[in-house]
């Protein structure tokens, strides 16, 4: 193995498009977006799980169901691909080996992507899946925000905004190489620019522009968690890779939430890419990170549901 | 309505694709197989459908399981993209409409592709899953290949080379928009042009060169079926759409295999597109197609059953 290529199967992903995007720098939005369909090729098909497509909310997705899920528990998942890419589809498969692990029912949303529809559009369209679940009756802390990459803004960030507006909320988040700094500042995008195969300052500026396009500041609490005031945040889950560009994001959100006293647990993943749990049935290191953040799950709903009986 | 824009979801979607093809006359491989995997847009998510990722004789694949299903019966689905595009996640749900409404399974065979790999390795491919479904115990009149597009090619090729070596083989056969000239010469290329948003002479000449890469003749009969002996093949199903750029290669299909004495069903659908079942779920016009499909299917089992009990 070298130390300098992909040394497993999302690497090798990354390395693809990076080629493809280095040879069409002017390369279109909608061809960028095919481009990050192919994260469904890192996953393998979750086996026992069946699928619908649907919408929930007035949001378009695919709902989740693992054969013996309990379908009153619901995973609502926000999607990676820096606001502007991704899809139900590039996430299904990831959201299905979740969705088994945790017993729970999960509804992958497809919403709206920036530049088109600009921040807070996503929180927006989160809100509202969140709260047509809670009027099909479905109990807000059986609905866990789980995002990646991007998603996991859009988790945060809808979760802050419900608790500031007094909404009903979740009882715990789940990120996964989460994605906050709007500023686009963190040191790990230089110090790790070897070993993620993904992730460049140029890409991610790309999408801040298409998200703050509506002219929303790259400091506002809900655009950039990283400002935000965590106080009465549910318990939240980080998982990140220390060789990813963006774990600076995941290590500086983890020192955020928990200065305002949240109950954070941060599983720090060694030398993957990217959302290296999008390889489940793949790589066991994914399937490893998926059985943790379900042992956590799993973990809250038991001290939640006792708390709240 | 304009008569001159795509006026369903397909034709939208070929439309957006062409648009990129346009821009970007010297797109890579790569690029343009990310594109063609965006037509699993194209079909809702059929329900109460499990899949596995799996390998049949060696074929990578994913393997697609209705709830209800007699898993004894397997529709071998070989999926188009001209031999060098197209993949199972594409056809995934297509195949689980398909296998839903014939309570079947599917296997959606990740057959190799061209230029790496020129004809006939689609078809030696195809034939690996055929034989490994039959050393596992299926019967050969259980197993239905189904191909569209270049995917018909492949499925009637190896049942044609079977039927040759004197090898198990298929009792029926399904096309749908099947492309069978490697000489490039149907009418319908020109004067369907206007309907047909996806195929142009240009493209199917790309991928006839890709699949003849190894030296093939484009009148050789297991690379050109119209030029085939169809003595002995079983019933066939074909359906196309008469606004097709490749409803030529239906019609000559049809004929060629006719007056060997083949019992063919030429089901042929007004003003759709090319595959234009892939909508399945979306489109009523697709929903009537795999219906339709599954009728056939399950009238010619009832039929070889009873014939070889």
């Amino acid at each position: 193995m070298s130390h300098h290529g992909p040394t497993d199967p999302l690497g090798q992903i990354y390395a693809e498009w990076t080629v493809e995007f280095a040879a069409h720098p002017e390369m279109s939005l909608p061809l960028m977006r095919w481009v990050f369909e192919d994260w469904q090729r890192a996953t393998a098909e979750p086996e026992g799980v069946t699928y619908r497509s649907t919408e929930i909310g007035g949001v378009p997705g695919i709902l989740v169901h693992p054969l013996d899920a309990d379908p009153t528990q619901v995973l609502l998942v926000l999607h990676g691909g820096g606001f502007a890419l991704g899809s139900s589809a590039s996430h299904r498969k990831m959201a299905g080996h979740l969705a088994k692990a945790c017993g729970a029912d999960a509804f992958v949303a497809d919403f709206r992507l920036a530049p088109e529809h600009p921040f807070p559009a996503q929180l927006d369209d989160a809100s509202s899946v969140f709260a047509a679940l809670v009027a099909s009756g479905i109990a807000p802390r059986d609905i866990t925000p789980v995002g990646d990459s991007a998603g996991a803004s859009i988790a945060i960030a809808t979760t802050l905004r419900q608790i500031d507006r007094g909404e009903d909320h979740a009882a715990q988040v789940i990120t996964i190489s989460p994605w906050v700094d709007m500023e686009n500042s963190g040191e790990t995008i230089e110090t790790n620019d070897a070993t993620d195969f993904l992730i460049a300052r140029e890409g991610l500026q790309g999408n801040i522009d298409r998200y703050l396009s509506g002219g929303a500041s790259a400091t506002d609490p809900l655009a950039n968690p990283l400002y935000a005031d965590f106080s009465g945040f549910p318990r939240l889950y980080i998982t990140a890779s220390d060789a990813e560009s963006l774990y600076a994001d995941a290590v500086r959100l983890d020192e955020r939430a928990r200065s305002a006293g949240v109950d954070v647990t941060f599983d720090v993943a060694h030398g993957h890419q990217h959302v290296f749990p999008l390889q489940a049935g793949i790589l066991p290191a994914a399937d490893d990170a998926i059985d943790t953040i379900a042992a956590w799950y799993r973990a809250g709903r038991t001290s939640t549901t006792s708390a709240s009986a």
